[in-house]
């Protein structure tokens, strides 16, 4: 296990527990040194319990960066299986957070903060990327929040 | 025409029927060796009618997904244009789908599944994709569905 | 001073007015010849004034492309700081328009013609791109517009 992984796992996130995709779908695609991740979901492991609900009815703000930082988990986790290690990651490039929003929550950036940090914590500087947060009215199975990525690695 | 234009155009979607773009953009624009494909709504042809309507309230799943793969057919469409085939696909590399929700719809990924079937049908393995489906609450023109892509190509 | 610079400062845009993020993220990261732009709201400067408001409720839709031009003109305020110069930018590739917006408003593509049509008066051809619009629920700091970008660049 690299420094990167243990620090995953040391914050709560086992490698191993990489949920399957929703639907008809790749979770990672590679193209150049780009690395395309899947929309992920707060959900923890193939048999974990999905985080549900709207932000500013359902969850608070800190809730929300909990779901956050376990979607963006299982972007790190979907990279590992992929490249076979977390230290291919060169780069973090871009997030999307999309944030399930109930009327008047206007805090998708401190919610999708969640899974920035997780970024910066795990991957250090390669953990710095881009990004955008917007608030969506429904998600797949009322998630919470979905997180997807693009990342510069070096392929296996 | 090629197989995989053949198979387009039997699954019924005629080549030939890009529609024209809504705004100021163009439909594809090329970088290296990736396409980006702009956000395509499900009408069928240059004078035909777009699918219009929220899921969960003016359209069944099953709908939402013959919507989703016209607005992906038109993906495809605007490739073969942009490259002179679709031989040219080395690989999709992501989709983006938005769909169009009611409160309490959560079936944005079955939805967003008529558009990934779509390529991997035409495509084969050359369609398999990473992916974000999300539920939006507006679309251009009242539109059920968009969807956008980003292709791996041979350029021309 | 470039001439493109001297567009968007004449278009009422001053270089040195770029907001600062409003959460853990880079504004603009590079990948080998693609710069990516983090979602811009539109603020004009570091103590700017947030454009607030849903679209079809609080602004009308040349409101909307008002401050779909702002946000663009971040994304291009940024693009120069990190590059050096506009010159540097050889396409724009892509732009994500995020349209706040209330029920039954769909002119989401109008208004991020504001974003559009900016990038063609400042870089002429090389502003043309593709794009995705999509109408949200709510944005963060309740902005009316977010808008994103990736661009081929020079590297300085």
């Amino acid at each position: 296990m690299t420094t990167r992984e243990a620090i995953l796992e040391k914050l709560g996130f086992p490698l191993d527990r990489l949920p399957k995709p929703a639907a008809l779908y790749e979770t990672v695609v590679l193209t150049g040194d780009l690395a395309f991740v899947s929309g992920c979901l707060p959900i923890d492991g193939p048999d974990g319990a999905l985080l549900r609900g709207k932000l500013g009815k359902d969850l608070t703000v800190e809730e929300g960066q909990k779901a956050a930082a376990l979607a963006a988990a299982n972007v790190l986790r979907a990279l590992a299986r992929k490249l076979g290690s977390l230290d291919a990651v060169v780069r973090i490039v871009k997030l999307g957070g999309y944030v399930s929003s109930a009327e008047g929550f206007t805090d998708q950036h401190l919610v999708v903060n969640g899974a920035s940090e997780l970024m910066v914590e795990v991957l250090g500087e390669a953990g710095r990327h881009s990004r955008a947060a917007v608030g969506v009215f429904e998600l797949p199975l009322g998630a919470a929040v979905e997180v997807e990525a693009i990342a510069e690695v070096r392929r296996p």
